[in-house]
């Protein structure tokens, strides 16, 4: 029996949030069921701001549409606020991811809301989901961003990031979640962290870790959070993504070097590696003009390898 | 009390071994004092081949000298074969590695030798060093490279592995370290390698990781290792370096990056990071043509960092 690992790929949203080109819808939807056919069985595929700020997810609904077409496929989108809450919750999308910045200025910046602010969007989706009929009442998310460190503060306390966290829970929010949004996380810190939000979210409330890898570290904070029980990672194909609020924040944790990582310590992620790869060319054939990431990718897989 | 963690450089062997441009012995000197002078404790500062088959490393006797000078440094060489000891000791270095490929294949196109063979230098190595007065006695490292894996043979057996690590105890080797040379190796595969070579090193005679980062996992890989106690890792400034006979095996793990990511984990390596960085510009400076690696030196140190 190996143990069962999710890999949530984050790509069609926090990777295109963040870089120039615009991707087709159909390239999108492309893109989305090569993912899929890898064995992700989790995308969030897209987030409901405006347009304006984001252009390329304009087309967020459109995608969800075509997700959802797509057997045992958790299909998941970022909302900011309740406005974006109730896009998400007309498309249909499986899973709400509230983005909280556990440091205030992170907040201010990222979506110009102080703390308060946004525990009222919270409080204000909780209501609107639980109007919903039970069956088509999505999972809704707080995602503790900032939480290993900030970008505009420095040093985030754990003792705050704990009581954020409970806080979250007591509002209503089914599952928090982890961000190192800005690569500030080391092995030692996700350790601590991990255990100390766990012991106030319980194990079923805690929806995992959000990891870049913009010093190096990603994966090694894979292997602490893997160490002390995590069994969700967030990453995005090809690396492309990061936080266009963050300064110097760039880049996910790598799905390909993750996928490989997991498997080859005889974890079981449910992705062909080969079908990844494949993906990863549907990607690059719709962005030729990003920076595509990853060590697997470039060295290939190891001879004999059954990753 | 921080737990010690000894980082070993490896750059000025493992790295200029596998660039093109060849380092001038006065530059050479420079990186190797300011390698020093940021509080590295051991540096490998050249291996003692033929000028034909390494011309890069063709004054490693004159480096010697130079790193004999500096105050507190462990100065260590590679050695291949009995005539590359014989040398080693005229050098006066204080610590001699020979390779030993787990391998036969890979032993056979690394210094075209059987492991029998390897045997018989071994013992003709340790019957030099012991002919020396107890003052004058180099440690010697018996490095079981490929002992994750190998690019002919594809995967390694790990018994195979701790069998050739008693054989190497039993020939008079002080130390055995184990090596990822061609970026094979995963956590879960570090963590039960270690303990099992362990138990027949013991803990005083396993001298610790050279570990590659070939397929990203570099990091992850010493936080496995860190878990199971190992307290001493080879690196290389900037990660230039691989195994020129391993095809795609590139770069060893880049020092800025694990003495950053030991220290933000609360670890002691007794490196100051700024002084590594400006070790990283003699570097730079010294092989302009040559692509350096590293994340923290691209991203910066968090703010507030105290690494």
């Amino acid at each position: 029996m190996r143990r069962d690992i999710l890999v949530s790929e984050v790509g069609p949203r926090d990777g295109l949030q963040s870089i120039k080109s615009i991707m087709p819808l159909e390239a999108k939807n492309a893109w989305v069921s090569a993912l899929a056919a890898s064995g992700l069985r989790e995308i969030e595929v897209g987030s409901f701001v405006p347009a304006k700020v984001l252009p390329q997810l304009a087309d967020t609904a459109e995608v969800v549409a075509h997700a959802l077409t797509i057997p045992n496929l958790t299909v998941a989108v970022l909302v900011p606020n309740l406005r974006g809450a109730e896009a998400a919750l007309r498309s249909g999308a499986h899973k709400l991811t509230i983005p909280f910045s556990a440091s205030e200025t992170h907040s201010l910046k990222n979506v110009r809301r102080t703390h308060a602010q946004m525990f009222e969007e919270v409080r204000g989706i909780v209501a609107l989901l639980r109007s919903q009929p039970v069956e088509r009442r999505p999972l809704l998310e707080g995602g503790l961003s900032t939480a290993f460190g900030c970008t505009y503060e420095g040093h985030v306390p754990a003792d705050h990031v704990v009581r954020l966290a409970e806080q979250l829970c007591d509002l209503g929010c089914d599952e928090i979640g982890l961000a190192d949004s800005v690569g500030y996380a080391n092995p030692a810190q996700i350790r601590d962290l991990v255990v100390r939000v766990r012991a106030v979210t319980g194990i079923d409330r805690f929806a995992g870790l959000h990891l870049h890898n913009t010093r190096g570290l990603g994966l090694a904070n894979v292997v602490a959070g893997l160490e002390v029980g995590v069994d969700t990672f967030d990453s995005s194909m090809a690396g492309i993504g990061g936080c266009p609020f963050a300064p110097g924040a760039t880049g996910n944790i790598v799905t390909e070097d993750l996928v490989y990582m997991l498997e080859a310590m005889g974890l079981n992620t449910g992705v062909n590696l080969g079908k990844l790869l494949e993906a990863r060319e549907v990607l690059a054939a719709a962005v030729p003009n990003e920076e595509l990431y990853g060590y697997v990718p470039a060295a290939g897989l190891p001879l004999g390898s059954r990753a």
